[in-house]
C-alpha cells in the first residue's frame, strides 16, 4: 500500500502561509517530518487564493524535491501549474491529482497526463457533480476508466478514488464511498484505488478518530486499499493502518505488524 | 447495535479463581464496572477446569442478576448448565451462548433455545470444525439457521457469529471473517450478525490495536453488525465503535457520535 503525506497542502491556512512568504524552512520540515514518519510519497498543492499558482508550485516542487527524494503528487485544478510542475519533477515517477469524468478535466488534464510518464488520480465526478449513490459513482468511475485507457494510460496507473463528503453534510457520506469501495473492487477489477480520509470528517469533532477508522473500514470495503493519502505523523492513524493490513490479509506472515509492534509504533 | 460485555468468563484466569472460591465482590464489581462502561447485555461462563459448572453457572448468573439489571448471555458447552441458568435467569430476556451446524448442538441445545423465551448465538461451525473459506461457514450459516428456524426460532432471535481464528494461526483468519460477514449479509437478508472481536488477536502484541481495528472492519464488511462482544472497559474500542456506527450509515444526524464527543468518550 503506497502511503501519500497530505500535509504539504496550501488549503491549510500554515502552509498556504509558508507558500505566499515562499518559507523554505517551513516547507524542508514538513517534508522531512512526513518522509520520517513513513510518507512514501508526498501531495503537494500550492492552491492559495490571490496568488499565481504556476509559479507557487514549481517553487513547492523544487523546494521538497531538493529536501527529500520521495515522488511527488502533483495536486492542482490548473492544467499549466499541473504541466509546469510535471516538467521540473525529477524524482521518480509523480502523479497527478486529478483527473474525472467532468468535461474540463478530460479535455485539458487527461492529455497532459498521457503525455508524461505519470500515474493519476480519477474522482468518481462528473460535471453533475458528485453522485448520491455508489451505482452513480460506479459508471463515473467507468467513464473516467475509458476514457484515461483510451487516452493511453495504463490500468495499473490510474488510482480511482471513490470520493468523500463529510459526515457533518450527511450522516450517509461515509456509507456511500464504502459502498462504491466495494462495487469498484467487484465490478472493476484491476484497477487501483486511492482512499483519501480526511474530507470524511470536515466540520466534525475529534476528527482523527473518524479519519483512522474510517481508513481501516475503506480497507474492510475494498479488501484493502492500492493508496491512502493522510496525515502520515498521526501515529494512531498510522498503528490503525499497520492493524488494518494484517486484518485485511495483506501483510504475510504478519511481518509488517510484528516489526512495527518491535519498533514502538503500534502505541500502547 | 447491541453491545455485550465479554469478561465474565471463567476461562479468563482471574474470573476463574473468582468462580471457583465464589468470590461474591470480584464479581459484582466486574458485574457493575461493565455496565458503567456501556455494556447493555453481559456474557457469563463458568468454565473453570474441575469444577461443577452447572453450580457454578447458576452461582454467577444468580450474583449477576442480584447486581445489574441487564439480561445475559449465557455461555457454556454444557446444556445441563444452559437450562439450569435458563431457568434462574430473571431480569429481560437472555441470550444463549451457542448453537451451530455441529450434530451434538442441534440434538441438545436447540431444543433447550426453542423451549425458552431467548435469542442465541449460531456459529458457523460443523463437526468437520471451522471450515476454512467464506463460502464453506455461510453453508453452514444457512444449515443452522434452516434448523434453528424449522424448530420454531425466530429469524430476529438468531445472531450469526462468523467466528474468527487467531491471527497468530493464519494471516488469513480475519480477512476469511470479513468475507463471512459480507456474504452473510448479501445472501441471508434479515438475519442478525454477532462480532466476537476478541479472539482475531489470541497470541498477537498489541491486541486491543487489533480488536478495535477488528470490530470496525466487521462493521464495515457487514455495513454495520447487530451485536458486538467485547471488552467494554477498553475505552479506544467503545470510541472506535461508536465513530464507526456513525460512518456506516447507522447514526441519524450523527447523534450519538456527538452525545459521546460531549461526553469525553472519544479520547483525544
Amino acid at each position: 500500500m503506497l502511503i501519500v503525506g497530505e500535509s504539504l497542502n496550501g488549503t491549510i491556512p500554515k502552509v498556504g502561509e509558508a507558500v505566499k512568504s515562499k518559507d523554505v524552512e517551513f516547507v524542508r520540515k514538513l517534508a522531512v517530518d512526513q518522509v520520517e514518519a513513513g510518507a512514501q510519497m508526498l501531495d503537494v498543492n500550492a492552491g492559495v487564493a490571490g496568488a499565481n499558482e504556476v509559479e507557487d508550485l514549481a517553487w513547492l516542487v523544487g523546494v521538497v524535491q531538493d529536501t527529500v527524494s520521495v515522488p511527488l503528487l502533483i495536486d492542482s485544478a490548473d492544467p499549466k501549474a499541473l504541466e509546469a510542475a510535471l516538467y521540473i519533477h525529477k524524482k521518480g515517477r509523480p502523479m497527478v491529482n486529478s483527473i474525472s469524468a467532468e468535461k474540463q478535466k478530460l479535455d485539458t488534464v487527461l492529455p497532459l497526463v498521457a503525455s508524461h510518464d505519470c500515474s493519476v488520480i480519477a474522482l468518481c465526478l462528473g460535471d453533475e457533480g458528485i453522485p448520491q449513490t455508489s451505482e452513480a459513482r460506479l459508471k463515473l468511475a467507468r467513464i473516467v476508466l475509458d476514457r484515461a485507457q483510451a487516452a493511453g494510460l495504463k490500468l495499473e496507473d490510474i488510482y480511482l478514488d471513490p470520493l468523500t463528503l463529510g459526515m457533518g453534510t450527511s450522516d450517509q457520506a461515509a456509507k456511500i464511498t464504502l459502498q462504491t469501495l466495494r462495487l469498484i473492487r467487484q465490478d472493476l477489477p484491476g484497477v487501483r484505488i486511492m482512499c483519501i480520509a480526511s474530507n470524511v470528517s470536515f466540520g466534525m469533532p475529534n476528527r482523527r478518530l473518524l479519519n483512522r477508522t474510517f481508513a481501516t473500514m475503506a480497507m474492510a470495503a475494498a479488501m484493502g486499499v492500492d493508496a491512502v493519502m493522510i496525515d502520515v505523523r498521526d501515529k494512531a492513524m498510522m498503528a490503525s493502518l499497520i492493524a488494518a493490513e494484517a486484518l485485511a490479509g495483506k501483510d504475510p506472515y504478519c511481518k509488517g505488524y510484528f516489526r512495527a509492534f518491535r519498533a514502538g509504533k503500534l502505541g500502547t
